[in-house]
């Protein structure tokens, strides 16, 4: 028995998107449902070195399959300049619950952008208006990639408007996807009028004013993981129909985290967890609906479901490296 | 960049005994002197299949170097019958703590007995008589071996007494270590009747009874590591000068946590924590203790210093197998 490495080519090319987006609804599902396991996030917290770590633990049980295991993250912002590495790296460890065996390691990083995308899709999915055929990206960076490729799969997506500040971000995203799409440069305006916008900037003063959202724009707000963050005005959220991943995450380091903690916005501004929508509790988007966000902080769990996808599928094509870690192999 | 894969051999081969010692004990006066970060373990329980996972983050300040990481371990006690698999697996991910860069991944098992024999063997060196050429074992299994690798590095031990309700243990622990010391198998009462002790068992009845230790002996007592484990009678813990390793961890699942809860053992009887002594705030033996007792849980910052020093012994050595996890390298 071995450990299978993956690493960020094995994940990418291993982690399907059709089945990365059903393993993440199932994944909310799940812990709607109250059969998953998520620890709170743990941190190691490295003021001289201006970073820090953070430890996300999982277990899910989506009645077909069961996952478990961790994703060790961090946020060091000055890796770039210092180092010439990423601000964020993630590693994960996927283990076979029932016996704990360490089934895989792999690149986190790749996997974070991933199911991010994945689950900015759910939530369109469920969002959004049915025959939604432009997408807004504000922020050009590595998330935006994903954010496109997934909500792609699950709405005929055609004309693509980003909006970011840095030309060369630009002129690389548009390179990587003008052969599928009609994808143009736009204003911040322009983006936000589209039938769904993924807002992927990590800025702490809101750049999406009220008037430039369409009238049935479904937003994903990606951007906020830490207190501070906020990217949407607050006449947006509070305008909009508010579905959010967790309540402990998104209040405390989500797009709304801001406008919550100032009082603006109130608990029953808020119409509902992901997970609701997803297991029918609770209404997707109606006739009725004009504006929809969701709040997306990232939570272990979609880490855990992601690992599940690029393992089944790397197992069952040969691919990756396997490695005799515990020594158990003959 | 590359990441470095330690499997058990490895891990086994790189972390030489007096330097991991020498780690461990400059890992226990970080943590007494603030310098280290231990957020609590976080559990995951799966009931319906025995069994759990741990996460343990950890980062330290030796002031020489610093270190970073995460061990993800699970007990889960039906493996051996139903998979032929260890109970306690671990694995390791090693972070640069200035860049997060992930250095290396290791088998945390192997990793969890050096560091294991380790702590005994700092507790052991300032808490057993100087001259100590006797030592006894209860209990054979896995943790036992390097209980003696490590003892006898900071101790002239020559007798060894090992007990063990298994003949088959006992008989392959002489084996393993009949060349270098003179071994013998024995009753608990001669094992407990020897200069060091090192009881390895996971009993919930207490085993070694007052009048079977020695006038001066000094007791490793690592067995215990959940609620309701107790090895050693309640009389030896209150006559014994009694270090811990960690108040919330020994109180919750350490040897005391019974007598603890039962209050037959209150703060009072605890001498103090290993770090204490290790920084010289308090003493370790002097020349009027009799009996001593080290209660020892086994703490997040042990792996990552013992991750450090099989890293940093690997990485010279070129042993090991670099892994582009990241896809950063060219």
């Amino acid at each position: 028995m071995q450990t299978l490495l993956l690493n960020s080519d094995d994940v990418h090319a291993n982690c399907q998107m059709d089945e990365l987006i059903s393993a993440i609804e199932d994944a909310f599902a799940a812990y709607e449902n109250g059969d998953a396991q998520m620890p709170p996030k743990s941190y190691i917290d490295l003021p001289q070195y201006n970073g820090d770590f953070r430890s996300m633990p999982a277990y899910l049980d989506a009645g077909d399959w069961d996952a478990a295991g961790i994703k060790w993250v961090n946020v060091h912002p000055d890796n770039g300049d210092k180092y010439d590495l990423p601000t964020v790296m993630g590693t994960m460890i996927y283990s076979d619950p029932e016996n704990a065996f360490p089934l895989a390691l792999m690149d986190g990083t790749e996997l974070t952008m991933l199911r991010t995308g994945a689950a900015a899709a759910v939530a369109t999915d469920h969002l959004a208006v049915e025959d939604a055929t432009t997408m807004g990206l504000i922020g050009a960076g590595v998330q935006s990639y994903t954010q496109l490729r997934a909500i792609s799969e699950i709405r005929p997506i055609e004309e693509v408007v980003v909006s970011d500040l840095s030309e060369e971000r630009v002129a690389n995203f548009i390179d990587a996807f003008e052969d599928d799409f009609d994808v143009r440069a736009g204003s911040i305006e322009e983006a936000a009028g589209c039938d769904v916008l993924s807002t992927v900037t990590p800025v702490e003063d809101p750049i999406v004013p009220r008037d430039a959202v369409g009238d049935h724009t479904h937003i994903n707000a990606m951007g906020a993981d830490a207190e501070g963050k906020h990217e949407l005005a607050d006449d947006v959220l509070l305008d909009a129909k508010l579905v959010i991943d967790d309540f402990d995450q998104t209040t405390h380091s989500g797009e709304i985290n801001v406008p919550y903690h100032e009082g603006v916005l109130v608990d029953s501004d808020i119409y509902g967890a992901i997970g609701e929508i997803v297991i029918g509790a609770k209404e997707g988007r109606t006739a009725d609906d004009g504006i929809s966000v969701f709040d997306s902080t990232g939570l272990a769990i979609q880490d855990v479901a992601a690992a599940h996808v690029a393992y089944e599928h790397a197992n069952e094509n040969d691919n990756g490296y396997e490695f005799d870690l515990l020594g158990l192999a003959e």
